[in-house]
């Protein structure tokens, strides 16, 4: 079997040697499979501390915040994370960079809260990122996405704010450095540069814990997660061990100042491409370009029959653009090799 | 490596012929790791036709039911349960028999609706299950749980009522044949008879969906997951995948009829030893003894390092009662053999 280039937006790529262990461990871990261990074994509690250790390590998580796995995705994430944020004004802002932050902005009403929409791309589909961001402290937080997947831009700059903040961070945490004491809340569904569908990372600042001013069921009280070292209830035992076995994968090869170096070093060569290629432009403002999802069109739509053969014969998968958008996405999340993108790019140029 | 015999509560033990191709696929799902194939793929939407119809199928899904994947466990269908069934009264009618009925009824309060619990067994520590439980139409619906892990008992028949009904099945759905006409919602963990940790099974009657009473946030409402075939977010894919793969085993091997017959054995088995062995009792109502999770306790506790020593040393493992009850549960899932019980059994025969 020819190796696929996995360009698709998510679930996405994972290390092989990742994909390699995890079978292993479903055929046979300490005797059972990981399938079948009871998530209150030693087994499985080492695997949970070794995986909340390895965010930890990873991402530089300061004193005072807890790491966390539930359920739901980022669409569950959305309510949990406007339900624990409530405070004394029951009013949060919203940065709308579409898509995800409109689905956030109807979560967090649904919860109760009055959303005020700061500050919004929409005026031109959401190809851009607003660069002024104002939130006064009439405001218990703010909330951004830190890169959408579907119209592919990207905060190249995370902002910085002086009311608590919130940023959902499921398509680019693990990718570049961040400085976590910045947010009080970071969530991120694991199906990208964590893990397998079915898990839910939650880094939480220790201090806003239990400080909600709504009433909240048990599962979407963050403090039952932290205080049960997120075993409030079986945990996704197999996408918390594959998490693990992913983290362990980008910590041996140098972390993630490494791999934030590998994926500008993607994303320069894809980009250039589109730059330099009169069959092709890119979907978004330049400034705003994400590292992680490319979106590109042709110049020429006669030319789409000829490039969509190139691309398929060369064994590219997931290229297709979002129906919002339309055009081809690119999405080259940290398990993506440098190779496979020399392979997409070489069809672009192969375009007569 | 000789074979454990995994007599877990759960997560727990599943085919091992389900646990070899889960295994491949990991390696190779036409051409992809199941791991980083997307969900929106026609592989994968191919993988959730089937395991919903093999939902269907096993347990005779009439007409006017869908079939639900989510995620949370029951700790979320618990809530998200009583709020979907929220009706004119808000006020709902709840058997306690003990832990995760006890949890039902404390999130059913948190969705705002009225509880009354109209039998309980909390005077004997929930060590049977309650005869008599009248309910009128004063309750939107009655809600209880078929089986309970940490006692060991369960409904041997399955109570009905004039008024809607919700079951949470979590730890015995797919052991023994049902009659889904008879219910509203059944929900149930995918932990335990159907898949590895990681996805949540919901079988609604449809004419129920977006008839609450109460104002629900996205996730929490089964209209959402209905209306996009459980496509509503990223799916839990991998658990989904390994449930698909056990369902078509237990239909290859003759489905929910020939593995209650199976079930039964196994019970028959264990339990008859624990009556004949002087050593050994029961530890709930004889007539209310689970299939699924059979608990006893040493009549003289001396023996207890002899009769450890005796099942380690077979292999057997997940054997100790939970601490709320103390002694010994021995849970025999659908894919425990009946040798692993006879494992047992000779191990309580060697006490002397």
């Amino acid at each position: 079997m020819s190796k696929k280039h996995n360009f698709g937006a998510g679930p996405c790529i994972l290390p092989q040697e990742v994909f390699a262990e995890a079978a292993k461990a479903v055929l046979d871990f300490n005797g059972l499979s990981i399938l079948e261990v009871s998530h209150r074994s030693p087994d499985f509690i080492a695997v949970m501390d070794e995986a909340r250790d390895l965010v930890k390590a990873s991402l530089n998580v300061p004193e005072g915040y807890s790491v966390l796995f539930l359920q739901g995705g980022a669409s569950l994430g959305f309510l949990i994370s406007a339900m624990n944020m409530a405070g004394k004004n029951k009013r949060a802002a919203y940065v709308d960079t579409g898509a995800w932050s409109t689905k956030a902005i109807k979560e967090a009403k649904n919860a109760g809260l009055t959303v005020d929409v700061v500050a919004t791309s929409e005026d031109k589909n959401f190809n851009y990122i607003p660069k002024t961001i104002n939130a006064g402290n009439e405001y218990d937080y703010i909330h951004f996405t830190s890169n959408n997947t579907i119209f592919g831009t990207q905060f190249k700059t995370l902002p910085k704010f002086d009311i608590p903040v919130v940023c959902d961070m499921s398509s680019d945490i693990f990718s570049r450095e961040i400085n976590v004491g910045d947010f009080d809340i970071i969530y991120a569904g694991a199906q990208k540069n964590l893990g397998p569908a079915g898990a839910t990372l939650f880094i939480v600042k220790d201090s806003i814990l239990g400080q909600s001013t709504i009433d909240m069921p048990t599962y979407l009280n963050l403090k039952t997660h932290q205080s049960k070292d997120s075993m409030f209830n079986t945990p996704p035992v197999f996408s918390i061990y594959v998490s693990m076995l992913n983290l362990r994968h980008l910590i041996k090869n140098g972390g993630v100042k490494a791999i934030a170096t590998k994926n500008d070093a993607k994303a320069d060569l894809l980009y250039n491409e589109i730059d330099a290629n009169p069959f092709f432009k890119g979907a978004t403002a330049v400034e705003d370009r994400s590292n992680m999802n490319v979106t590109f069109v042709l110049t020429d739509e006669s030319k789409q029959a000829a490039f969509d053969e190139l691309w398929k014969a060369a064994n590219v998968v997931g290229l297709k653009g979002h129906r919002s958008v339309g055009g081809y996405r690119a999405s080259m999340y940290n398990a993506l090799n440098i190779d496979s993108v020399e392979v997409l790019v070489n069809c672009m140029k192969a375009v007569k």
